[in-house]
């Protein structure tokens, strides 16, 4: 009994999982900011996708001209879309990662690694940067998404 | 150790965590409505994206009249992904908080108010309600995934 | 307090959690693959999105014919967030499932079900397989998160 708490402490109460907290945090946080960074770009390019945020800026004909597409508009929401695409996974592995009890400071690689990734990834897409940057973040990040589910699979696989 | 386990107990088997798990299991059926209400508008308007769905309305020339995009439809498109924009941050930042021990009321508050205004955002979108009201309920399930985010780094900050 | 300590040790040191690990990373990584499907039909119909995407390919005018969308490029989107939408509330239901102490062989049928259902959605997306294929895979994934919610809603129950 005594080795089963021993083991639930190991689970929960470690430090690897507050450091996952805090990645997991700052990360989808950097997702969140790419909201107001659409909108911001709705709002100087007048760019909208629904008849009733134009409402605003003119009335019927004059209106319906801001009902459009605008390039840079698409860029924030493409890489807001591979953010989704790429974070949901690490945030579902990582959780799983993060309790099957590994070496804090390989978690931490792991955690700081994909982060700093996605941050960079973020960057080269809006300025945006020449390739091969976005590409080479991106993978980074998902190569470390597949070295956790590497881990999991490995302690978990239960078919 | 009786300390610990305590301190397990507060972590999980706690009034919180399931208030977690009730909102969180109502918001993600909220969104995993978007898909039947997108297919009743597929139908309806007679606008798919893919050839092998319009098999069923005629052959060829016909059919491919039917591959197209429809206002509506496209309304509920951006209303799903916006849901999953919002909700998977609160998915992750939620569980997290829920597990840095919370006041159950303080949680509670949280939780109600982010499930709300997602809810209200739904109907703001689909009906849809002039603006602000679409922007404003966007803006406090936002503002609640913050404050959970800003509790969970306050806790768990471990750079 | 044993009583307590019981329960935890239910809740998570068990074989449902980690029948869930395997199985929700088994999920994410078919996901995940649908980057490098999209990528390489992006290289292989040279349709991209991104002007810095193309420079590779030519300069200026010669290099603008590249950003297109392609059939094949936007089937594989499609699929890539379908699969956003619906393997985002497996992984937050399923957790929440997991953690209600269902039976192992109950909880194994929905999690191999889940996940038969999303590597068929993905075979009958692109291939593609003729309705309702695809239709049904996702009706059946659909169904198999609303059981698990249901689940976790009448135990957790707490509004």
């Amino acid at each position: 009994r005594s080795g089963e708490m021993a083991k639930l402490t190991q689970l929960i109460d470690n430090e690897v999982f507050w450091a996952y907290a805090t990645y997991t945090t700052i990360v989808l946080l950097k997702m969140m900011l790419m909201s107001p960074i659409t909108a911001y770009f709705r709002i100087t390019r007048k760019a909208f996708a629904n008849p009733e945020d134009t409402a605003s800026l003119g009335k019927g004909e004059s209106a319906k001209k801001f009902l459009r597409t605008d390039p840079d508009v698409e860029r924030v929401r493409r890489g807001h879309l591979n953010d989704l695409e790429n974070i949901v996974p690490f945030l579902g592995i990582g959780l799983l990662y993060a309790l099957c009890g590994p070496e804090l400071s390989t978690a931490l690689l792991h955690f700081r690694i994909f982060t700093g990734a996605r941050i960079l990834h973020t960057f080269a897409y809006l300025i945006p940067l020449p390739q091969p940057s976005r590409g080479l973040s991106w993978a980074v990040g998902y190569a470390v998404t597949i070295s956790m589910a590497y881990q999991v699979l490995k302690m978990a696989l239960y078919l």
